[in-house]
């Protein structure tokens, strides 16, 4: 008798060469594999909902395996969780129907890519954010973001080399918010003395909802959305870029620090 | 001509022997004596307002340097930040009287030290804060916190085989806030689709402003205050531990990462 678990994971991915099990270097799925077969007492194979890149974070990244042990879900957690290191938390654990994959049923995903804009970064942001120096117009970003909803053929956004064909994918949503840089967090400015605001930081939070989304796509989207609000290009040029099908159009490839797989829907 | 330059530095010490500059591990103080020494063209000397341990940050250091460069301020601080880990950041250069001493001119120090509390951490806040599982009456926290106000001799809270002979320090304020995890940060649990509350953490951040600090004092206060927090002790047992000067009495030394110096008053 084998069950089904689905497994909701968060992690800080600045010290892993990814979510994928690779040959050198430490990875996320690898890890967690390893904490299932300390449980179970053989080998499992571990399907994620898909990939994240090294360096790149995750809230909500979901995976499946197939298990034997009859342990209940609330002590599967507590369990891996006593075994994984504390940059990778297993949020919650949940029995699934055998039929379930983790990666073809995936419905949607939504992501978010911090931005810190300002002329200092705090100490704290440095692993969790891309730090962009110059001034940002928000208002322009989100008029070029917003060409980018529904359905389009996205291979301008896709890594180069990747070998997909289908390109087509549907943007549900898409925002930018803004907030004080550290409103939770320990602030770099609560405690100044003068309230100087010279050095005052915001972080931007792009967040996107798709049904799918291609190598390197949202961190493109971001590379090209930053060259829109440093004023290098205006928001239609994210029209005429996606129409290209041409990678070679679009801005840099935002650093993976700043990304984060914040829920997987099915 | 030398100058004496006031640095404010903020910066993530999980990466760190800590402050001060040691034969083995790279130092916060090392790091900034070497950088300064490409600008200058020799070796100098940098006295920080105190150390820090290892694994604790700061958001506002402070040292001083005798210099004999004539670069500006505002230029010294973009230099060292291109020259610095992004993990420190100075976050300004003021120019101060000859006569000025980090160490010796310090009037106040605040310290505040973040707990997360609830069943799962967060994997952001692994390096920022100490996760404490079992519920906090925090009523009776700040009740015992209240205890500590004013002028007292703190040996109780001293780290073992200190040699400081004067105890006596005065704690000006103090003061316990709470925060859902992660209000700024991407949360563990805004995206969660069932609002279960559950697994829901708060963030307690004890904070402390005194005219100094013994070694360790700030943790093992706050080691003894999750002891009254749990349970274990009634608020008033801080004032009897305060009264033994004796650190047995105490409870254990809160662990690094939650400690953040906030700032350095002169």
């Amino acid at each position: 008798m084998t069950r089904t678990l689905k497994l909701t994971v968060a992690y800080d991915g600045a010290g892993y060469v990814g979510w994928q099990r690779q040959a050198n270097g430490t990875s996320i799925q690898g890890l967690i594999e390893d904490a299932i077969a300390r449980i179970e007492g053989h080998a499992v194979t571990l399907t994620g909902a898909g990939r994240t890149d090294a360096g790149v974070h995750a809230l909500g990244q979901v995976a499946s395996v197939r298990i034997s042990s009859t342990i209940t879900c609330e002590s599967y957690v507590r369990a891996l969780n006593g075994l994984l290191p504390d940059d990778i938390r297993v949020r919650r654990v949940d029995e699934v129907p055998p039929a379930f994959h983790a990666r073809f049923d995936v419905r949607a995903k939504t992501y978010r890519y911090r931005l810190l804009n300002g002329p200092i970064a705090s100490p704290f942001d440095a692993r969790y954010a891309w730090h962009v120096t110059y001034p940002l117009d928000v208002e322009a970003m989100r008029a070029a973001l917003g060409l980018c909803l529904g359905e389009h053929d996205f291979a301008a956004f896709q890594a180069a080399g990747s070998s997909i064909r289908d390109t087509v994918r549907t943007m549900h949503a898409a925002r930018i918010t803004q907030a004080p840089s550290g409103d939770a967090w320990p602030s770099l400015h609560e405690d100044s003395e003068d309230g100087e605001e010279s050095n005052a930081s915001r972080v931007l939070a792009i967040s996107v909802t798709g049904d799918g989304f291609l190598r390197h796509m949202v961190r493109t989207m971001v590379g090209t959305l930053v060259e829109v609000g440093r004023g290098r290009w205006p928001p239609a040029e994210l029209g005429r870029i996606l129409a290209s099908q041409d990678r070679s159009q679009a801005g840099p490839t935002a650093p993976p620090q700043g990304l984060f797989l914040v829920n997987v829907a099915y």
